[in-house]
């Protein structure tokens, strides 16, 4: 057995990341990585992340570096992406307007809790890796 | 609809992480953040990966602190598991049979670069969540 890998392009690392809708990012603040799991939306190039106000992704990835990865992993066919970028918080009602738009819920729809605050990461980086089995 | 929320206890943590078998491992090199999905074993408190010699995934990690996630997430049922740890490459004769005696495969098995460096992961930290939805 062995495994054939071929790198994605650009255009068809975005096409992936448009299909799914969880991904995890990570951070490195002060040289201390974490890692996240959370729902996403990719529209034009960027990537949106709701989260709740003062939570610990939103403190560790505001304008810093993140990567961030989305996979899927089946018997014979594999895809990976990972991104490069940084990570804002939304604060003009434009780029809210904008990440609405995208209509990402949350895994966690929380009534108590509610993630209202938007990260937008803006891209630098892309890409992606596609693994076929073959016999 | 709502979400429940519950902490795992550390055991449970342990338990999901001996169900899966991918994760997500996370560097901040140089306040650089990384993500490599990885295939991995979870053995006797310890999480152990396959690479290549030469790895940017080998370089990255290397005596450096990591944190490494596996989830696994449906429509009704959700888990997440996260570990904090460092990253060391094993080079001793005993801690290789160890790390070979958990029988990990990789998904990528390639004999043109087989991944025959072994990192272990020492876990500093394990906390895991689990996500039921509620009517």
């Amino acid at each position: 057995m062995s495994l054939n890998v071929t790198e994605l392009t650009e255009a068809e690392s975005w096409e992936f990341l448009g299909l799914q809708d969880v991904g995890r990012l990570a951070t490195a603040a002060a040289s201390e990585p974490e890692i996240f799991p959370v729902n996403y939306a990719a529209s034009n190039g960027r990537i949106f992340v709701r989260t709740a106000p003062g939570s610990k992704l939103a403190e560790v990835a505001v304008n810093g570096k993140v990567a961030f990865e989305v996979d899927q992993l089946g018997p014979e066919l594999a895809y990976s992406v990972v991104v490069k970028g940084s990570a804002e918080i939304l604060e003009h009602d434009d780029d809210l307007v904008d990440a609405e738009h995208t209509g990402l819920m949350t895994y966690q729809e929380n009534e108590d809790a509610p993630k209202n605050v938007w990260l937008r990461i803006s891209v630098s980086e892309v890409s992606g890796r596609r693994f076929v089995r073959v016999a």
